[in-house]
């Protein structure tokens, strides 16, 4: 188990292989983001997108499978997440396309109010396989401190 | 269809109404966050969430319907979304919970480099029957402006 001093500012991470498929795309739209151009092949080619694309909440999901399948080798003392900042999506994902990760972990900051706790600040690049930058967002994750200085922890 | 001059800052709207089940919370978080607090009730009871909770991007997506269905008495000549800004997960989303949409403009932005459109940001807030705040964040969205300015648009 990784504790919040386990955890380094600076340090990098590379995984992840996701097939995007055209009925995953489909599926995905048709239950969440039914706009024309993630659900119609005619509609999307008239569109900035060139042709049928993901939800970008699709390719959120995505990348939460990846990370959840990645930390599952790595297991984290984690307490979920207060949530994201800048999510920025930079080009479209198509069917067909593989998806990556690339993190960094950029700030690691102990609860002052909080001292079981802390919250680990990382920079997510999702990659396609061409290498582009298809989405970037700045994950806020809580994390346990190690649990031999909270002996509350331990029960 | 709306334009971007159609679009002032200060505007409100509440809309949507979402039944989260159990099937699509499980069916979501198998996809997509297999982590134990979204797949397994015994689990999740020894964790802060106290009972079985949608994963955060379950939230999302969920969130993205009502805007889509709302969307579709009030069609906006929209260009997609570059991102989100400061997304933050509140409060779990439990099975059985309903939940509803407040928005607000919050600044309409022409582009300086491309005339044909500009942004809009807005304060999306998502309730649950508590009329808790299970979820926020801050969206952007690109829209068109009005084609008789751009005569290149109308083709």
């Amino acid at each position: 188990m990784k504790y919040l001093e386990d955890l380094i500012v600076g340090t990098k991470a590379q995984f992840g292989r996701y097939e995007v498929t055209r009925e995953e795309v489909l599926d995905f739209a048709r239950k969440y983001d039914p706009q024309a151009f993630h659900l119609d092949d005619e509609a999307a080619a008239k569109t900035h997108f060139g042709r049928l694309s993901a939800s970008g909440w699709h390719t959120c999901a995505m990348t939460m499978a990846m990370i959840v399948e990645d930390q599952k080798g790595d297991r984290r003392a984690g307490l979920g997440s207060p949530g994201i900042d800048e999510l920025r999506w930079l080009k479209p994902v198509f069917p067909g396309d593989i998806l990556r990760v690339e993190t960094e972990v950029t700030d690691v900051r102990p609860s002052r109010s909080r001292p079981e706790l802390g919250s680990v600040h990382s920079l997510v690049t999702v990659f396609n396989q061409k290498d582009q930058a298809v989405m970037t967002m700045k994950s806020i994750v809580l994390v346990a401190t190690r649990p031999t200085t909270n002996p509350q922890m331990e029960a």
